[in-house]
């Protein structure tokens, strides 16, 4: 073994033959676990795999279970998004602690890039996973084609147009942007302005879509402020931006916590009270909502819960590969506090 | 292809074979890339393998190649940590940065339990991964183990004593605390606490001794919290154990940046002035010192190029296996703000 750890050459199925005395179609039958192998070359052939340090390989188990034991969490933000994203989080730990369960290894994978996009193709369709929890896909995403394509037991969160052969879970993101702004609306705010994010992908469409169906004939397109990012530095800059446009702002709906976190230093910056001057509520009610001083109004988004289903729902396909895609849509609720 | 979608059975070489009109063992030796395959045999195997829908499981390719073309991040922590860790975030966009470019798939893996590091054991003996990053390992630790047994080329973040067989990289933790310490001293700090984390790894054991070393014969245990996590609540429940222990404490090391942040909101709760009051100084340079309000005084660990030169060196073990192993000390910086 010392030998092995100093020149770092990995051990073949011939030096497991030759420390075992046997031909390598043995420890090839013993490897893929086949019948007719004596109990005695078994067990020499395992004494010769741990003396050599034989690495059994990808191959040794997938060539007969067809199966690798783990699945993918793929996250398609730019890395700088998921470190400010805590709902990320917690959909990682409730995904986490659902495969943990189940004896089944996460491998969170990053997409920030196109190039990166054709590699986790190769990875999806090399068998290194047996099934993948998608967040964030966007419409006419190139790992989505492959899921489909390779028939891989898979779940998103959230639910991209173009996905409908595949399962998904979520939130009814119109819906609740509707009750937050409505909420404003009726705690007296006059004009209401919004910092929109991720309009890319579905979550921010309908965030956007529920505030202008809240406000109705109030809805001033122009009182809305634009960032592809759900972060921090989004909702400072997207605030400066609407009080040089609008001053007499008094109500903000931010697309998501952090959003909403970095609008309100910016106010404070400026010398704006909330919730006296300006009303300001988020979404997601993550470790950002309480860290905000006042404490942020915000949706709370089931997050755990949601990384928790989707795990279980990628288990289901993988035990019963008859299931038929399903959407699932967890309940929000509005967590009023006093930022408005 | 769209029965495949649809029963979301796996191809198998059988399909395949039959597919093609040809023998499993000549499926079997196109997928293997052996010799004696005539052009219009592979051409058949491959048009078969695209209308079947075939996933070249892992061992097509690890069989011959023996890669698998993904490196692991393997980062100890409870997951509630890794969230709130934006040094973490840090390592692993550098960590990914390199690795994109080398086109290889890195998997992140978060080990929370002994059952965990059990199941990740067996991954790494899998096959499943050609070299592997660690971060925050302690001592005595099942991973490290496997990773020396089978000789998987890796680099720990980080230096736990009894990994003498792995490269490593990592910053002067101790230098670095000293450093900050006595700055606090020199700027006429007398009652001078710690804030102190991880003691159960060299980072934090290093910095509490940096720390102890810096004050000298002023040194009092009685003045340092310790806490398992480097988190924001370990800050503030640390601190509040501090002031009632000692209201006259003047000066504060926090042993990170997400420490000192709790710290730094409870003192406000208090009504404790920074840094007029207690001047508190942080370890990280994270996103977390400039939400601190005043800024935070820390020290800058360069966290994105320590998963640069991480990933690096595990390309370089995979590309030339007879490299030896080796340690590796990046500079650090104390960075002078508002809080003290």
């Amino acid at each position: 073994m010392s030998e092995v750890r100093t020149a770092r050459r990995r051990a073949t199925i011939q030096d497991i033959a030759d420390a075992a005395g046997l031909s390598r179609g043995t420890v090839s039958r013993v490897l893929n676990d086949e019948q007719y192998v004596s109990a005695a070359a078994r067990e020499a052939v395992q004494d010769a795999i741990r003396r050599v340090g034989y690495v059994r390989s990808a191959a040794a188990r997938s060539l007969v279970t067809r199966r690798s034991g783990a699945i993918a969490l793929i996250v398609h933000e730019p890395s700088v998004v998921v470190l400010d994203d805590p709902n990320i989080g917690n959909i990682l730990i409730g995904t986490n602690s659902v495969l943990s369960e189940a004896e089944q290894q996460l491998v969170t994978i990053m997409v920030d890039s196109a190039r990166d996009s054709h590699r986790v193709v190769e990875y999806l369709r090399g068998g290194f996973v047996d099934g993948a929890i998608v967040l964030s896909a966007r419409d006419d995403d190139p790992i989505t084609k492959a899921i489909v394509e390779i028939g891989l037991p898979a779940c998103f969160v959230g639910h991209p147009p173009d996905a409908a052969a595949i399962s998904w879970i979520g939130i009814d993101n119109r819906d609740a942007a509707e009750r937050i702004t409505r909420r404003l609306v009726d705690t007296g705010r006059k004009r209401i302005a919004m910092l929109a994010s991720g309009l890319d992908r579905d979550s921010g469409q309908d965030r956007l879509a529920g505030f202008a169906s809240a406000l109705g004939d109030r809805y001033d397109p122009d009182l809305v402020a634009r960032n592809p990012l759900f972060s921090y530095t989004a909702g400072a800059e997207g605030m400066r931006e609407l009080l040089d446009r609008a001053p007499d702002i008094d109500g903000v709906f931010a697309a998501s916590d952090a959003v909403a976190a970095g609008a309100m230093d910016l106010l404070q910056r400026r010398g704006k009270r909330v919730p006296e001057d300006i009303g300001i509520v988020g979404f997601d009610d993550s470790a950002w909502a309480l860290r905000c001083d006042p404490e942020l109004s915000t949706v709370r988004q089931p997050a755990r819960t949601l990384g928790e289903q989707a795990a279980r729902q990628v288990l289901e396909q993988i035990a019963e590969p008859s299931t038929e895609p399903r959407g699932l849509v967890l309940p929000t609720e509005v967590v009023w506090r006093g930022s408005a």
